[in-house]
């Protein structure tokens, strides 16, 4: 009788952009693969801003887990949520079930993060998830609606202003989408308002917008940016959210802005996995939560788990962590999987190196910013280049092919088709409730009318 | 100095396929139209179905309002729900706002109807709103996610099991669309189940499926369907829908199904505003709260007050009224539209009548049946023409190239790329609560994994 040989046990948490490409990179690897997830696919998330803004729909930029990993024999999806790990027994613990692992994969990433102000949440969403996108599409297209029907100027006025918090990559594209939402694709949609009456609002507390980037480009995207329509407020720092009032500091001075409309692209925090790694395995966390990881991207002590992603900080190439960008958690979720490989031969484990191969920001329509390190440009061309990049990496998720045609689209026709207003809330502020008898009997949230 | 005449002020509630065909049949004439509905789209909904199974994104088969009428210039669109009619100050009133009429359109529709058992809704959702959709989306594909998890053999053949009450086009397009998933889509996609294990069962009071087809159309579209892998039940009717379990009689047996996935497409009631004309015109309602109109589909005393569509009850054209789809509903509104403006010029007015085109029906990839009345056909020709007409009617809603593409790209990799599982409760039965000190601050609902 063949004695049949126990396989290595790869667990990955989280099915990103590190825990994927992962997972991708040990398909033809002589291991098991399980990965867990509590959502049944994968987000493109970089796009996630056009989504928020009404030029994609969701499945655009999401692919089923189980449909990109279909013919990979070796590994095995999960629907569920991680309770907790153990390090001795080598166990991932979901409800009613534990996953023995070999080699443990942790990458699940960051959400935002309000500095401590977590009530400014209800008045100012993120940007992280799928429902955090259609959340912000309801409440930008809801602003406008609201507006055509206010008859007193200043509350107009307030449903007309956006302010977006965070100068970052985020907020500079949900900034400039707005501005192209109301300068040019809603223009001609209303009948008592201008939308090109809008104002929208940047703020960044730094001294100028896409810190991370070149300071040459951070005064192109700014000035691409004003040209949209934009208003950049550097310097600034938001103090206080509420009541439809957003309250900043410029130096001494306090500012108040009535808006209805609050976005916010500022802060991080990790997932509370690094919390559960630190308690379970005494890692190190960084002031976000983030685990601080060896050179090889394991837990220090922990040589067989390692964090991936935005979840991870890998201080040792350079002064700060690397950034928290799709790039980075690609190549760690690569070079992870490499990793178990030489592991398991038996050969020398290689170094993690992160080769930079440049940051890109998109601000509108043929603007964009493009820093290849020996080589800086923004304009049409940058446009170009992101748009390129994008549908790349787009195409391992086969959904290219539409996300093309719905670009080429918005493009010639500056529309944007994904516009709906949906949800349970879907009237928002301005939704009626019926009275006594002409109550809908089963289901009063849905519409009557249509 | 010139006087300025007051122009006829035409209201029109809900821009469904009646609304908004009337709404556009009244582009260029001398009239002022104000189009008021709950949502800010068009839902074209003979494609809701493909919505509900993971096929197209809702943002496809649906086009802003504001959109479609942006260059109509004597339309005004206007975001909100009726509360009361006024017939004789000629006002209808929204919250805060009133709006007076000289012509009054009203083009609700109807929503799905439990014959009383409306307490069912919970267990067997319906399928006439994007929101509905998507909840019966997230049930099937989490279904099959549950079964992957099960390990009692039990409980996992009610996870696989999927009963459709309804034997009409809706209920037909579902059971062949799940179908597809099961035995086709999802086959290479899980580790733990089968998916070709999957039942599916079309339940239908009849004695045959399409009822108001022709019966060789009926009994085609059921051999198409059981060659799909659909059970089709005809003379079935359920007693009950509770804990998992469907119980159905069919003659005098009565049989129980245990099933997790049961979704309804049987029976339609009218949309409240058919009761508040009622109340305030004396109209007359049908059975299911459908207005009974008269041969010039106003109301009966009250010439400038017409309905159209689903919500309308037209008995004048044979022995029962016209059917509730689209093309009555589009030739009902460009018929009141028409009536409006000779009456305007004092002309004669036209008599409606209902130009039958014939009737198609969709089972799957391939399969449909088409009744144009002289000639009836089904197969692969008759879903070529299925095709054609819906894309052809999605042209004037700008979607089209995006479904084009969507649907050839679905049809050669025989994927479906809208499979999220999406929405608040987004897990569903199998999400786990995360204890103690794990929680996520802030969100709770919120990934943590990903």
């Amino acid at each position: 009788m063949a004695t049949i040989e126990k396989k290595h046990e790869v667990v990955v948490i989280g099915g990103g952009f590190g825990g994927l490409y992962a997972v991708q990179k040990l398909g033809k690897a002589p291991v098991n693969v399980t990965l867990i997830d509590r959502r049944n696919f994968h987000l493109f998330q970089p796009l996630l801003y056009q989504v928020a803004t009404g030029g994609l729909s969701p499945a655009d930029i999401s692919s089923p887990l189980r449909s990109i990993l279909s013919h990979q024999a070796n590994t095995k999806v999960l629907l569920g949520e991680v309770t907790d790990v153990d390090p001795v027994a080598q166990k991932v613990m979901l409800r009613g079930q534990e996953i023995p692992y070999d080699t443990l994969i942790v990458a699940t990433g960051v959400s935002h993060s309000y500095f401590g102000n977590e009530h400014w949440q209800q008045d100012a969403p993120g940007l992280k998830t799928i429902e955090n996108a259609l959340e912000m599409r309801r409440r930008i297209f809801m602003a406008f609606e609201a507006a055509e029907k206010e008859t007193d100027p200043a509350e107009r006025r307030a449903w007309l202003t956006f302010v977006i918090v965070g100068g970052g990559p985020t907020g500079v594209e949900l900034a400039g989408a707005i501005s192209e939402l109301a300068f040019s694709t809603l223009r001609q949609d209303f009948r008592n308002i201008d939308t090109s009456e809008a104002k929208v609002l940047l703020l960044e507390g730094m001294d100028r917008v896409l810190p991370p980037y070149a300071p040459e480009l951070s005064a192109k995207a700014e000035k691409s940016l004003e040209h949209l329509g934009v208003t950049v407020q550097t310097k600034t720092f938001v103090t206080n959210i509420a009541n439809g009032v957003v309250t900043m500091k410029q130096g001494e001075e306090i500012i108040e802005v009535p808006a209805k409309t609050v976005l916010w692209a500022a802060g991080i925090k990790a997932s509370p996995m690094g919390k559960l790694l630190a308690d379970r395995t005494g890692a190190e966390l960084d002031r976000v939560g983030r685990v601080i990881v060896e050179p090889n991207l394991s837990i220090a002590n922990q040589p067989n788990i390692f964090v991936v992603g935005d979840l991870s900080n890998y201080p040792h190439q350079g002064e700060r962590p690397l950034p928290g960008i799709a790039p980075v958690a690609m190549q760690e979720g690569q070079y992870v999987a490499k990793l178990i490989q030489t592991r398991i031969k038996g050969e020398p484990e290689p170094q993690f190196k992160y080769v930079d191969l440049g940051s890109l920001a998109v601000i509108g329509r043929n603007a964009a910013v493009v820093d290849l390190g020996f080589i800086k440009f923004s304009g049409f061309l940058a446009w170009l280049a992101w748009l390129f990049v994008h549908i790349y990496f787009l195409i391992e998720f086969d959904n290219k092919l539409v996300v093309m045609v719905q670009w080429a689209w918005n493009y010639f026709t500056r529309k944007r088709g994904a516009r709906l207003i949906t949800g349970d809330e879907s009237l928002g502020e301005v939704e009626v409730d019926r009275q006594g008898h002409y109550h809908a009997p089963a289901k009063p949230k849905e519409p009557i009318e249509a």
